[in-house]
């Protein structure tokens, strides 16, 4: 079990939405390209702090998501930034593996709007079905 | 008035939160710089396509947020992206007058985790008095 602790003054100063959340925003520290979206809970965003690889927090499964538990692909995280009104996060982040999504793309905004259509516009890297059984860790 | 449509098929294709809104990253196009995080409901991502500016919902407001209709810092949309599920939108713009923070700054973002502390880390490019004195529109 995590010891984070979520006590620390610069976690009471983000400003946490009702369901206890924030936008958490993915950038690759090296290309800048913007990896992924996730949320963050108070406990995530300690964790996150104290050990260096992000954790978010899942609300589908509403539990600690530690980014890539099952695909390896972990996220090392350089910076952690907020935003001026307290309520968005921006990680930092060296994306092992240079795969961020779980459809095997390097990001998750690889649709692209184009004549009115959003359109396919990144390769998949790797099957989603190598990643998810032939984990890299 | 805007005649934007919103019954397009790409704007169905939205994952739309309870409230019928999104986040949207807003990234600068040249620099890579993400510049801030705000929200969206399917009239602001209408207009922001068709009309080639981003537009965004002011949650406090509750109204349709021209960025830059009292600071001239327009933000001129280059490419509109959707992530992987749906439900987070991502615009790469041209910053009007390089900045893009209510408070002078160039990023929103200018709050950096340092010893336990958020630190400021940008420079104030121009007073909120200034910007919003004398706007360059």
């Amino acid at each position: 079990m995590s010891t984070a602790d979520t006590s620390d003054g610069f976690i009471d100063q983000v400003s946490w939405n009702g369901d206890g959340l924030v936008p958490a925003i993915a950038q690759d520290f090296k290309t800048g390209r913007i990896l992924m979206m996730a949320w963050m809970n108070r406990e995530s965003l300690a964790i996150t702090a104290s050990e260096g690889y992000a954790v978010y927090w899942s609300r589908s499964r509403n539990k600690l998501w530690r980014k890539g538990e099952s695909s390896g692909h972990l996220q090392q995280v350089r910076e952690i930034r907020l935003d001026c009104d307290g309520d968005t996060v921006l990680l930092l982040v060296e994306q092992q593996g240079g795969i961020a999504c779980h459809t095997g793309r390097a990001s998750c905004f690889f649709r692209l709007l184009a004549d009115g259509e959003w359109q396919e516009s990144q390769p998949v890297i790797k099957s989603p079905q190598a990643i998810y059984e032939s984990p890299e860790l």
